[in-house]
């Protein structure tokens, strides 16, 4: 409704015809009054004044009075002093139509009463129902940073002073690979920090992992297309290989990170493979070296493609982040994927794929495609905070902080439900995973924990297995500390009462 | 290079063994030496303090001061007098190399000889290079806004204020359709000025035109799926369609629009015609009355859809704008597509997709599997920016500005070259089209043109016939009424040197 108040200026669109028989204030009065009937105008909402009508039908004021007088005195506007004229908000259009057709229903669509022919993909998809851990904030919650830690200050003084300072050039189109400037400052980050090798030519700007794992299916897979994925792994990558028309083969995941040689029995001929060496989701798992070497063995003589998703690894406790497995291939086999998301916030939107240099003016062109390219603001903000070392500052003060949460939470759980479970992933990242040794349903549990505001999130949905292990995902990123051991103590009762 | 000096505290990955019978400072000299040899790290870089390492390694800061001294007494590192240490700017990493192996080249990829197997489609498109036009800024650039009046110092003054009152909600990750504030915003002036059925709950906000067309093509249209296309058209559609892997029909535009009747002659059948009813690009035709009835009968009788774009149809001169093809329609086979790119800045990167209430559930789900959701920063402004009515000012000063342009550019034309060329599309937007009669390439005068800093989009390549018209669209969107006597000046003479 507020909206609708501040919409103040906005053309209406009402032909006028001096041809007509019909005076023009009649037909300004008609139209309005056939406007708001058929809610194409609504209750509060500002009409033009009539010194604007007047401009915008290159008509006289005298008619547009005459009929404002009129829907006024009838009750279809109301006018408020130094506010100018809204459509009234007491008026139910129901009321003063006189005999409602089906093309006056409150909503003017015919509804078709069965679904009707889209995409067969789009058709396979259930229909986006937001979830309920998406809308609430509390204990647990998976893949949320700690905020109230963001040098929110610093970011605000790089906005304003960005905003305040734009160069023409960022007002166009940009490049589909990104700002030159952000995708420097990232490579050098990625090549210091990561061991990954790349020169910022290769480094595409994206709004996040999920674009950066849609593009990279799209540029290398073809419909029907074979790929590993990790078994149990991450919904949304299952996500976009469905959308791509892929078919996944569940590969499992050990304490050594993905069983590359049950990968070569179930489909040696894979075109490409998913995964998160550094920290999996949901086990936490980093892969080991063996494995790294035998999954770019696998992938040279394959000829396939190994993509590499590095969502969280800034945040490993004690020693050196682990190094990539990019870092690791001689053959350019290895797509390198990560996000800001997680080490910034969610609502940045900007993360980065790094492209072998054969590939980059295709996934240059598939971009394009889908959105042109990146928006100004946000890299040009984030190109700064980097550069002017606030990103690493911040880095190393979220570090301390979750791994002080993780020894927290891990302490807990081991003392108040140590026998009922095991914990895995607690090496790294906003999250570790504890896997349920009773007979019980995550989901239902979750389902209960959720009225008490505790969001769990089940293990056995990131399995494609018939039988999965039970269990959850317990998210600390931004889960004080001092919360933790009542939160354990719910979770506790809730698997004791199962 | 002024990006690396400038990632202050970017941790190092080195790796010391304490078991090891080299000595730490033997250890971090060693792997400073390789990792610079391997352009891991780059001249000009800084490198941690000797404290932050101690503190990234574990150790204490002895062996660090040692190894330091020696790498800076021979001249990998330099140390700058209240900056920091460095790898030394003169360094060039091939000289100091024993044996150079191939793993240490410059670029430490083997490139491969000869392409590797992408996805068929991703193969077939051309890879993106950066197309001169995009690059430059002068008189007729296509679908440049001018960007000296638009009001800077409102949005700056809107972007630091909410930069500084970010609600906590407005990090996290959003609703894949969009914030509700906005889509209540663009809600009310698509029914108020465009006649679009709509609520908020159908209205998508996607990245842009670009964005709207791929996610409707991934919902709508399975592969090989049979679609007209405007000929001639916009070649993006195209792109976004070949994408997709569906098969395009072209169907001729003439005075009236879409050549409904053969459409329906070359391809009864298909799954949906994609069109720009308001200001076709590039003729700029409006379609009629008639041929909108035409093709919405013809989409209800065959159960097609029709995607809508409506990318300029602010600035129309003369009377209201055009009320929109999805406002005619009865059983919501439209799928409606706006942008603010042209109406605000190009890289805000923010549109809308208004959907059938049926289908809004599967967008969703589409565009999550693409990138999640928008970013918050840009939705955010622009709905303060739309309801605090700077929006609907900014339209009314533009479509002034515009309108005049549009007549000093059609005058000189018709002045200069009358006899060579029509004028077609004139009476909306930020371009119009002239279609040149005499037997030349346009092309190749437009590569001319570039020379002399003038930006024509030859008209030719819009089409898919073989035998195309030839012909110029001609932005005046960023090209000030002064400059366009000139313009056209030179215009004439390329004309009339080929």
């Amino acid at each position: 409704m507020a909206a609708h108040f501040s919409l103040r200026g906005v053309p209406i669109v009402i032909a006028v015809d001096r041809g007509l028989r019909k005076s023009l204030s009649a037909q300004i009065y008609d139209a309005f009054r056939a406007r708001i009937a058929r809610r194409e105008m609504r209750p509060g909402q500002i009409v033009p004044s009539t010194r604007e009508l007047a401009r915008d039908l290159d008509i006289s004021r005298l008619p547009i009075l005459t009929a404002y007088a009129q829907l006024l005195a009838e009750g279809y506007f109301e006018a408020r002093i130094g506010s100018g004229t809204f459509v009234a908000r007491s008026l139910d259009p129901k009321s003063f139509l006189p005999r409602p057709g089906p093309r006056d229903r409150d909503n003017s669509f015919d509804l078709p009463s069965k679904p009707r022919v889209i995409s067969a993909r789009a058709s396979a998809l259930p229909p986006y129902v937001r979830s309920l851990p998406a809308e609430g904030v509390g204990p647990f919650q998976v893949g949320q940073p700690d905020l109230s830690a963001f040098p929110l200050n610093v970011w605000s003084r790089l906005v304003a002073r960005r905003s305040r300072n734009m160069r023409a050039d960022e007002f166009l189109y940009g490049d589909p690979m990104g700002f030159v400037v952000l995708r420097e400052a990232i490579a050098t980050y990625l090549r210091t920090s990561r061991l990954v090798k790349c020169e910022a030519d290769q480094i595409m700007i994206v709004s996040g992992s999920q674009q950066a794992l849609y593009v990279t299916a799209r540029v290398l897979l073809d419909p029907e297309a074979t790929v590993w994925v990790e078994e149990p792994g991450y919904w949304l990558v299952r996500k976009v290989l469905k959308v791509a028309g892929c078919r996944t083969v569940p590969v499992p995941v050990d304490a050594e990170g993905l069983d590359v040689r049950a990968g070569v029995r179930l489909s040696p001929k894979a075109r490409a493979a998913f995964v998160v060496p550094s920290h999996q989701f949901p086990l936490g798992v980093t892969m080991s070296a063996g494995r790294r070497f035998q999954l770019l063995d696998w992938a040279h003589k394959a000829g396939s493609w190994v993509i590499e998703d590095d969502y969280d690894s800034e945040y490993r406790s004690g020693g050196m982040p682990i190094s990539s497995l990019q870092g690791l291939d001689t053959e350019s086999r290895v797509i390198y994927i990560g996000t800001f998301s997680k080490v910034l916030f969610p609502s940045l939107r900007v993360g980065y794929i790094v492209i072998p240099p054969d590939l980059v003016g295709r996934f240059a062109t598939v971009r394009q495609s889908m959105d042109l390219c990146p928006s100004a603001s946000n890299q040009a903000v984030l190109a700064d905070f980097i550069r002017q070392g606030h990103f690493i500052r911040h880095v190393r003060r979220m570090r301390k902080i979750y791994a002080e949460r993780r020894e927290v939470l891990a302490r807990e759980i081991d003392r108040e439900s140590g026998k009922l479970c095991t914990i895995v992933g607690a090496e790294a990242g906003m999250h570790l995973t504890v896997l349920i040794h009773a007979k019980i349903r995550d989901q239902e549990i979750a389902a209960k924990a959720a009225e008490k505001k505790l969001w769990l999130w089940p293990l056995s949905p990131t399995y494609d297995d018939v039988a999965p292990q039970q269990g959850f995902i317990l998210g600390f990123g931004n889960t004080r500390s001092a919360e933790i051991p009542g939160a354990v103590r719910v979770l506790k009762e809730l698997l004791s009462r199962s």
